[in-house]
């Protein structure tokens, strides 16, 4: 059984203490790892390159052990400027249909290993934040943004449709059909104002306190009981195409799972002691 | 045919008029029952007897013929503190997978008694909304509030998943996916403010006027077209999970046979009388 | 290969240009469509013959190669009263099941057809917008509206359920189910105000300036990626019933699709000009 279960360990799952990132900035501490894109002379664009490291990033978590609770933001005073004009749109405008596909099951590929990863991510959204850099926010599970924020799902701008990356399943549920199809079908910027009043944006903050306020918010899940908290996300990720019997039955049983661990068990006898439970994660 | 129809109605139909319950309190009058939760020395908090005696109840009203619309309050200022810590939370820590399953199951069977009864059902809700409370709430078809109320998905503070009795289903569906998210990972309360800006409460009333306005309400739902009324709540149910082209062929069915009722017919002629309708809910 | 197309052409494709309709307003400028339901002085309503021709209108407009864009609106000061009394409800409380069935169908045949054309549809809303006229808003793409208007799902006002015509299915989705629910059980109406915060209008309007902006919006989009355009209409549609991963798939062969578009390639090379791109639709 130990065997087993080292074996298991093996196959499954990785530290990420040692993790080192070259397309972006990677920093974790107690468990609450913060993800930068960090080209800010540029308004930190995407690039093949760092597509495929952040979905090689987001698949690994999927087996952390040590990281608990993600932070997406970007350097400087701007989120993320999408997918980089001179780097990205030029070359594509050459691609033939099978390298197209090619690259857009790889954008998509880091959104699926965002959603599919145990870990809540909170994007924290200043400034530009547009196109791909748009559907990473959309990806994450809170959004802390500015009010001087402007988020845009531009890809009608640049002569594509509004579907990238999930956008027309995502953004409807967030924020409501109506809502989306406008941002969608025109790729105007939504305000932070906006984004508040529309459930995008969970908090408006000032931009000082933005980056602070969203580890705070991380580090109170870290806190919380963190394999139940995995099991949250796979549930919202998994029920939008269920029935509601099928969506019941399925929480009967991940719920009956996470009453079986030691988590339950430390919040119960922390209550009746009248005491903070400490949550392992197990 | 005759005797076709009393066999159906001996198998099918009851009455509730001399309706009992034990673990929360009955009243029925003229069509609108008010069930309430009613251990108010301790926020009315949920325990294995009342989920049972609460699931056959909603399951009776399936088949009843006298009962046309539910009102769901809690005694004293609060609505339901959710499961006990001492009845329910401590006898699960001990629990193997089987009975834990068996529980899950039990809770989740309330929901979909509530959703699968044709009477619409509306929750009033004041001060403490908690946990299966706040599910109860959820699983309502309208809910009206109090600014002072506090409902809190909190099952994430006692170590497990935001994932109980269909809240990963049903939240999102109600207050979008973002601001889901955020209470199922924190268990933080909503105020009486955000669930009214946020469209889970359809209004706010005075703690004073709550089950007044709300039983109000169910009169109003009471004299309308009920039979009619019980197919809106089954397809607003049954169509989440439909492509467009499938919901909008089950309407066209569902309604054709709502145009066969006296209720439809009552209208007409009241309309060409300038009369109001008076209907009978066949 | 020529000939082929001019083959696919002839089935396919036609031109609105030379389009006339009997039981409603239509013009065409500039790729721009507008149709107007013009009975103001009953505000309005639609018979069984006004159906059939704008189910044949939006159906033309699937292989239309002339228009980008339409503008739904009405004449006077109202958008749509719904099934007209007389002409409508009258002659259905006498038909028989499998009648019925074909007028529901016909209804829903509506919207399919409003769903499955590439055009994007504004809804320019004022006054009464009400039963099949607040359908036949919900079913476009974006709704522009007055603080005036009043908009009534008021099925349940004449003794039929709140499914008809796909309200269940997609009012949730643009308002919310607690918000949908309350429209749909009670055929209140839904104020502009109201409309606009819960995500329903896309903008508040005041009258004299309705039809304008929502004009304005349509040429706004028809000079876009007109081709993208429709592919993020259909993308729109098709996702509510997918899980997300199959969205993610689709979307990937959608936009790649999109990327092999002379309205990509345009706007990459505007952008390289600094200029404004000029698209073609294809």
């Amino acid at each position: 059984m130990t065997a087993y279960l080292a074996g298991l360990d093996a196959g499954t799952t990785r530290q990420m203490a040692d993790y080192t990132a070259t397309h972006f900035g990677w920093t974790l501490h107690d468990g609450v790892a913060t993800v930068v894109l960090n080209r800010p002379a540029r308004k930190n664009p995407l690039t093949f390159e760092s597509y495929a490291e952040l979905r090689d990033c987001f698949r690994a978590l999927r087996s952390a052990t040590d990281v608990h609770a993600v932070v997406l933001t970007g350097a400087g005073d701007n989120f993320c400027s999408g997918g980089d004009v001179h780097e990205i749109i030029g070359p594509l405008v050459s691609l033939a249909a099978p390298d197209l596909l090619r690259f857009t099951r790889l954008t998509g590929d880091l959104v699926l290993a965002m959603r599919a990863c145990p870990q809540p991510i909170i994007a924290a959204v200043d400034g530009v934040c547009a196109g791909a850099g748009a559907i990473l926010s959309m990806a994450s599970d809170l959004r802390y943004g500015t009010a001087r924020s402007k988020t845009a799902f531009l890809f009608n701008r640049v002569g594509l449709a509004g579907c990238d990356m999930g956008a027309c399943a995502l953004l409807p549920r967030i924020i409501g059909q109506g809502r989306a199809s406008e941002l969608l079908y025109t790729g105007r910027s939504m305000s932070g104002e906006e984004a508040e009043r529309w459930g995008y944006f969970n908090r408006l903050v000032a931009p000082d306190a933005l980056l602070g306020e969203a580890q705070a918010m991380a580090h109170q899940l870290r806190t919380g009981p963190t394999f139940a908290n995995g099991i949250t996300k796979t549930m919202l990720h998994q029920e939008w195409s269920m029935t509601i019997e099928q969506a019941i039955e399925a929480e009967a049983q991940a719920q009956a799972l996470c009453m079986l661990t030691e988590d339950f068990r430390t919040a119960y006898h922390a209550f009746a002691a009248k005491q903070s439970p400490v949550f392992q994660g197990r």
